[in-house]
């Protein structure tokens, strides 16, 4: 690795402010740490005597669970502040002053996760600390991105990291309101994918195309070009609206179906960024089959996870992670 | 320790599975465990770098935390997912999915509470990782079988573990619906002991009989003859149903009152697997009495599980222990 | 430190119980704790395989918080029950049945938050475990009052602990219910100071004469002579009753407002024990600003917890600390 492609950023917000080099530094990182994960003894010392707080004001167990291993397998302390578990919150004290709090504690790293788009963005320009965004509105999960185009290079690249350049991928589902898609589409971009998005009108809007993607809501005629398809589940619950009329309706038109699956590429590979809802906006059996690499996001989340807080600590890329 | 009798399975489910040595093999490390746990440094190195997940869809602090403080004295990492707490529940993903999940983060050990039948058994048949029943449905509930004969047999044992050959034990309250009083019923009659099983006609069927227990519905005429007196907080609320009229009616029939204790061998050792409903299944007095062993079930509770952790990760028994 | 100055007592219940010299220790040990914290690897292993239990009955996240991070920073286990996540309480066991638990655990720290006044000592004498209370009702809440005390110390003290003897202290607020203004009146008259309460008449008796403190109910005349200012929530939910009329009547009469601050010293010392409710007990800006000393409190808090619990542990003081 050469020396422009060291690590320089106290934080990590989102996607949108990484260069393609930094992105792929964080990969190769990970791609370390993936070898550390397969020992008996899963663990480095690199964040010892440092502490990891979660502070999910918006709960999300899987999130929380891979961040919580992922700072314990760098042997940092953690501690989880959880959604209404916060008397704090509760109390009616702010997000700044939950944050000066947690900086007068002198925490290393918070890993945040809320339902306001720029929550993470705020915290970062206020504390001393690390912020690491999991999560913030509609905005950006910049980890779920990076684990996601991880995953699909590591499928690809035949025992090492393949580009992405002119890998034409399609996100299928509800864009509006999705982070993950967001965080996606910077990511798969920045690293010279195609990106095609599909859904309902009033979920993909044509404003999309600014952020480079293509945009369509015929989902049949985009299958056969597709090498990796990214699914999912529909959040109906969004926002207080439904924007399309069921969850029938809604996998009558972007479910891939077994049916709607013949006429994909044999060798696409197909996404999910979980929960699963089986039957909905995939097939079960599909979701188990050899195309999907479902799990191997879940494994490669953790170690993307570690390499994140490892770099942020001033780790030095992968040859400098300790045994 | 004879070559026989090593450790042979991934899993603990049930008690329903184990060889009498295999119970006795637990029951010997966990004296050794119970010696660790006397030290200054209550700590022993031989789950470093493992992780415990305590997946809690049914809550129950005391289990939880007495898993909790087994794997971290055994040096491993925890991270526990306690009922709605798991957004990902919330999300209507299976437990299936759950697991799966919990595989690709690469979880060495899974501590499951269920109010399902067959949950445990159901993640142990699809994952690598260890699965430890910590109560499933009516089904079983082994590790507290397993703190509750050890509990017995240290007792009877002067200093050393007795066998329970011949031992007379009574099991009073809601044994329809009860889990520990299953898994106490398949550990005792494995251990040679005899089990009277008692309570209303409707919390105990005769279908009981098959599994090797006698049964009275008549507490008093039970009473002069029990070496051991096992009895359990009836669970009105179990199944939405009312199988008594009422708790003041339940503590007349089956409660250990102070008069009914006259009828009792001065020596009865009574136990209740908490936590205590004083007054109701058994005299307040009589629980922090000389004839009690409650605590010591809880004491014991933690180094059960420490062995079982142990044993499920290849420990060699008690000899193997790293100091 | 002399020989007289040794810690003696197995618990931390109160303020009252303890003697200036026993105050000032912890002030000392907390001290050189501030200096461990300011390394790059946080931690000493006063405490290691020993075990931490947060009991937060009555939750508090940022409290819970401090205590979790004191005691990872000391190298200890921690285990944390908050609220009505456990079933033990649900199932409607007594306090003094989850104590007998914790005991048979083995559990060597009880960090105790409670509604019920007394609930501390309670478990104190029943207990071989240490027992700190961190809040016991309207009672005692002295780690609040220590680091408290210790703040105005360290400000006063240019580099060292300054004595506070004759410093002026007004606690404006809820007097009543306020554990945290009962432990600081207790710790202040120790150390020394002299004590103005202020605040509504409903909300701060004239039996507090008795604990030694003067008692005001016309705020604006006793703030030119505050050398330091404690400021706190009004917690009108309280008790489930309303003991004035409204959060607005309350600023007007004992908010600190602009207006309000030009009447105090120059150099007053600004306090609030936290959550602020910016507006309400004081204006945000002054809550910011260079008087206040409010992330101090939150700051010396964790190193006033590492003191408790090193001391309780048997450590020797400040010398005593390893590396």
């Amino acid at each position: 690795m050469s020396a422009e492609t060291a690590w320089k950023h106290k934080d990590l917000v989102g996607i949108q402010p990484l260069t393609r080099a930094e992105i792929e530094l964080i990969h190769d990182t990970a791609r370390a740490f993936k070898e550390v994960l397969a020992r008996p003894i899963k663990k480095t010392p690199s964040l010892r005597g440092k502490t990891v707080a979660n502070l999910f004001v918006e709960p999300s167990t899987r999130t929380r669970l891979s961040f919580e291993l992922a700072a314990q397998r760098l042997s940092a302390d953690v501690v989880s502040m959880v959604g209404t578990d916060s008397s704090s919150f509760k109390k009616g004290e702010t997000l700044k002053d939950t944050a000066l709090n947690l900086q007068a504690l002198n925490i290393d790293f918070i890993v945040l996760r809320h339902s306001a788009a720029g929550a993470a963005q705020f915290l970062a320009e206020r504390l001393h600390a690390h912020v690491v965004n999991a999560g913030d509105g509609s905005h950006e999960h910049p980890t779920q991105a990076l684990l996601d185009t991880y995953t699909m290079r590591e499928k690809l690249g035949g025992g090492g990291l393949a580009k992405l350049d002119g890998l034409r991928v399609v996100i299928c589902g509800d864009i509006l309101y999705s982070r993950v898609a967001r965080s996606n589409i910077w990511a798969l971009t920045k690293l010279g994918a195609r990106v095609t998005l599909v859904g309902p009108a009033t979920l993909v809007p044509e404003t999309f195309r600014e952020l480079g993607a293509e945009i369509s809501h015929d989902f049949d005629s985009v299958l056969p070009d597709a090498q990796v398809l990214m699914l999912q589940r529909p959040q109906l619950e969004r926002q207080g609206k439904t924007l399309f009329p069921s969850l029938g309706e809604y996998t009558s038109l972007f479910g891939l179906t077994k049916e709607r699956f013949k006429r994909c590429r044999p060798d696409v590979i197909l996404m999910n960024p979980g929960p699963i809802t089986r039957g909905v906006e995939m097939d079960s059996e599909l979701a188990d089959g050899p195309n999907s690499v479902i799990l191997a996001q879940v494994t490669n989340g953790l170690a993307v996870r570690m390499a994140v807080l490892y770099l942020l600590n001033g780790g030095r890329g992968p040859e400098g992670i300790q045994p």
